[in-house]
């Protein structure tokens, strides 16, 4: 059975997150209720990582199997014009027969925006969080540092998860102003192997302790050092989260190398 | 009684448009209930002109009288501070007292923004029209140049309108691709000293016509000599068209000279 990859974009404004859910509108839900119709027959939908209710996805990477002979274009096609207006499938691949979204992702890169000062963007008002006070971006830039590396970020894991280690390598963390007609915006980008629950919102809520001033450049690894959540700093709202890409070892795409699967 | 003059953006998405009409939310309905508050005394909202039910705006300009000594930088905020997400007041200024927002306005520029292509930009779903066809830039940068200048746009005109006259001047008419994140954008925009009913949405829908191919570079003009407003092409979608600044002469502002009432 052909396994295909979607390279799936999302607002998360109005789903209940990834995960399906009976009677909940979810991006699982709504991906595998279209893509069943169009290839008749239950399909089960694997993302790349679940995302939380409200936070969106430019570059979400979705596999699921199909006994289907549509062309992937074709594929991509029909399940853009079922869609929602507020999900979309930028492109359908047919991947190697072993590639699993979730157990292959090896890199992800997550961007927070934060609107500091006092002029509101309002058409972009669902994509960021709100601050009426100006942030000192060199201060988070300098505490931003101390994240970079390997670290046991327990500390920037909300509470009630469960995992085999809390143990992650961010390989890149920026923090970055942009200025657009008479907005302000900070965008933080991480790059990580892998993410706890709420790590991006933790350490986007913590950085912005430190834009504020209320806490010092050095608290972000002191709160990593102190193991202790309730010392790290509030969990910053889902509407600024977004999921810009996800990066794979390069295993050959089926169509690409049709003998793929011969070789495993 | 001083006059006060706002600029105001909002997204249109939400408002069955400019005008207050009891029991519906419009924005002229939702500035005069929150600056009434804030002031202590009815007050009324006039806008440079009525924008539709699902039109935006960036720049809006709006005026109103009201009897109050609260300091403008602090009646700013005191409204933003109770505006819903979708408006926002960027500043607030004493005006000349005989400003009127709307008798008063020179020019006016508007955006069209088509979205042509396969890919869809979900986040900025609510500010475009999306056609799934490529649309031919260069035939309508040609097609728009003989729309420049001063003629009777009667044809632009949806029906239902009553005006002296239909003789506009349109300053400038740009036709401009634009490619970001695999999004495929045309922006529209048009400046003139004044618009008939759906005129810019009008213009943008049989500039479409042009680009689709369905029609040749010379209509646009050819429909205005027509005089025959069924000849027009479709008028484009609310969501696609934004307000984007008003021009007024340099009446001088009563806060940067407070003798200018006396000179009138």
């Amino acid at each position: 059975m052909p396994t295909f990859r979607m390279t799936v974009a999302y607002d998360g404004s109005e789903f209940l997150g990834w995960q399906r859910q009976p009677g909940r509108r979810t991006i699982q839900g709504e991906l595998e209720k279209i893509i069943s119709q169009i290839v008749s027959q239950p399909i089960q939908c694997v993302g790349s990582g679940r995302t939380d209710a409200g936070v969106h996805a430019l570059g979400q990477v979705v596999s699921f199997q199909a006994k289907t002979t549509i062309p992937c274009d074709l594929l991509c096609k029909a399940i853009n014009s079922q869609l929602p207006d507020d999900l979309f499938v930028f492109e359908v691949q047919e991947a190697h027969p072993l590639f699993r979204a979730l157990q292959d992702a090896r890199r992800k890169r997550y961007r927070y925006v934060i609107e500091d000062g006092r002029v509101r963007d309002i058409f972009d008002r669902r994509y960021l969080w709100p601050m009426w006070q100006r942030l000192d971006v060199a201060a988070m830039q300098e505490a931003a540092k101390g994240l970079v590396g390997t670290h046991d970020f327990m500390t920037y894991q909300s509470r009630g998860s469960m995992r085999m280690t809390t143990v992650r390598t961010i390989h890149d963390l920026t923090v970055e102003r942009r200025t657009e007609f008479r907005t302000e915006r900070i965008f933080i980008e991480v790059e990580a192997d892998g993410f706890l629950y709420n790590m991006v919102r933790n350490i986007a809520g913590t950085l912005a302790q430190v834009g504020l001033g209320k806490q010092p450049i050095s608290w972000p690894l002191e709160i990593i050092a102190a193991r202790d959540r309730r010392l790290a700093g509030e969990t910053a709202p889902a509407q600024g989260l977004t999921l810009v890409y996800v990066v794979y070892d390069d295993l050959p795409n089926a169509e690409v190398n049709p003998d793929a699967d011969e070789d495993e």
